[in-house]
């Protein structure tokens, strides 16, 4: 059984972080699926999912990381050719990835208590984002 | 088809790594499943999951990637928060990803020969871990 | 329903980055499955997969990324063990991740316009790769 929803998101870019967890275990409330997978997907070349504890000092933490290893302020070679400024946005995508695939059982997400699952907009500019979110099980 | 099992570990935590394999490879075996995907997922924000060749000489090279890009001994902003000292932990949990997908056929992964399934606890203790494998195919 | 494909690929190595939409497009076409996900896995412990808008600059990006924090020209353990010279290839393969998965909708990828998948052979030769094209839906 596949049941295909979607989650529109309003952002800020630069980094914004937001925790898309209601919106997932939501969805699976809605499909009529006991138990299953499901796998959230940006269509996207400037946003990422994963996990996280969502607190402002592991949030922090991770952003700095990308600062650190993909800073904003340098020439990018993507800048050079189309003149967005973007160029980071689209490497911190490629490192951190489009997709997450998360198991669920009794119509509940399997994340633990301190985790939870989080979409991150690296582009330089706020955005109007949807996700794909694909539910398979019985 | 979906059969949820389950791997419990013991762990020293501080980037122990181990192997996972033969558990994914007996828990698929056991589910009476042929052929289709199994998602090992981790239901906590200080570890992960990748493959690797699981040799000594990798995973120490992975190790000290970890501690240049999110080294254990700086100040984290998650530390100054909680006082916990795992605000590294958290980073790399983030950046590696809680969640594998891996196809199987006639009952075997399709994992590369000098390619295994690994577990890394990131956290800066020992831990008693359990990891959702969720199998689902025909 | 569970339909397995495979890509053949011949790379040249040395973070050669492929796009392989055409050829998942084209699996997902031939499988006879309206919705679901596809998972692409390498079955291989020095390459990866992820997505990012396949233009020379952002190609560029990342691997300038992956020149920096995981260099070929420096000592890795892994070298020293096995003599291979392949050690970074085994460390960026561990970080990009082996697998991705992607949902598709009435027989079409849910990627984004500027999105496409892509397959990155970070070894230090040329190889002939096979990927592993998982199929899951209804």
């Amino acid at each position: 059984m596949v049941v295909t929803k979607e989650i529109r998101l309003n952002t800020q870019g630069h980094c914004d972080v937001q925790d898309i967890t209601p919106q997932v275990a939501d969805a699976i409330r809605g499909a009529g699926v006991s138990s299953g997978i499901v796998t959230v997907f940006t269509p996207s070349s400037t946003s990422g999912l994963t996990t996280i504890e969502y607190e402002s000092g592991a949030l922090a933490d991770l952003e700095r990381l990308l600062d650190e290893v993909v800073p904003p302020d340098r020439d990018y070679r993507h800048n050079l050719r189309w003149g967005d400024g973007n160029g980071h946005s689209h490497v911190r995508a490629a490192l951190i990835g489009p997709s997450i695939t998360i198991p669920f059982v009794d119509g509940r997400l399997t994340l633990g208590t301190w985790q939870q699952l989080i979409f991150l907009d690296f582009d330089n500019r706020s955005r109007s984002r949807r996700l794909v979110v694909q539910i398979i099980g019985e």
